[in-house]
């Protein structure tokens, strides 16, 4: 996976795949997304802020929305790698934190607007459910890992508990705006681990 | 109260006053917010449509996100009542199946539209502040009544509770649009309620 690379069918790399100046592409679709919301950003807009041609912007993403989602995929690939502490209970916690963290402050606090256009725009929609899949399958490696070490014996349904992590996260950090402690984050995964095991 | 009162300063009422046709008007807001939009909403469009004369409308509610305020407490109010089965988990998988319908198929799938421009109207942030708080003082009186009933022992966090049964649903109806069986609104009880007996 080189940063250099040119464009390329194979939408697996697509995350990290990018013309060079990438990060500074991403910076400046956040800013912009930052002071003028989804419906504001434009392409041209994010070129000049970043200093990156409109021409290599448009031959790396067709539209807008592909931009977007492309800035999005780059910022949870680096802000939201799998916890690995080595227990359970503390891959959990950390990943309740730092979820909290990107949708409270960090690049996911502009994911409410972006994803109240998904209704318009499939590109977005895939986005979206790309995100959260890529949730899921972090809670069922963190599981995964739990089990193999013996920490975890009964059946766990992952796509419930993935919900059931980031359900209380997302309510707090995009609809209510009320902070999550550390305290929360353990007892939310506290509660959650004591009925797992029952 | 009665449906036929003149407007009071006694916001504690508000839920319910209106003038004479009040379902007729909160049905016609709710329509037009399904196909137009908060944004394409209008009150003009609202008398058009409800056959109530838009003086009427601007003595009840002096602004487009006050009337759709007062719409959302409407349909709260008459499709939310707090369930009283007689045992905590029937109250709290009915909680949970109410509020999937209401956000996945109810009034409340507009939800996610209005609540994308809380950041632009105080008065439509502090309804979302408002139907969150219902939401945990319900869980709260559930609770409550299952402690006088000797179902539930422990100190319970009703705040942290009302997160975790809203939060997956509300991830599901408004944002992966997945749908939320009466097994997963089960499992999602009985997971919590042997976590708290824990």
């Amino acid at each position: 996976m080189t940063a250099t690379g040119s464009p390329s069918a194979d939408t697996g790399g697509r995350a990290t795949r990018g013309p060079r100046g990438a990060a500074a592409i991403h910076a400046a679709v956040l800013d912009l997304l930052a002071t003028s919301g989804y419906a504001g950003l434009t392409i041209e807009g994010v070129a000049r802020r970043s200093g990156v041609n409109k021409t290599t912007l448009y031959r790396w993403w067709p539209s807008k929305p592909a931009l977007v989602a492309a800035t999005f995929r780059y910022a949870v690939a680096r802000e939201l790698p799998v916890p690995d502490t080595g227990s359970l209970r503390g891959d959990l916690v950390a990943l309740v934190r730092s979820k909290a963290a990107f949708l409270g402050e960090g690049p996911g606090r502009l994911a409410a607007d972006v994803l109240a256009h998904t209704g318009a725009d499939p590109e977005l929609a895939r986005l979206a459910d790309e995100l959260l899949g890529q949730h899921s399958t972090h809670v069922a490696e963190i599981t995964g890992r739990a089990r193999t070490r013996g920490e975890l014996a009964g059946a766990v349904d992952d796509l419930l508990l993935a919900d059931l992590l980031l359900g209380p996260v997302w309510l707090r950090a995009v609809v209510t705006h009320r902070p999550l402690s550390v305290a929360d984050a353990e007892a939310l995964v506290d509660t959650l681990l004591a009925g797992l095991g029952g």
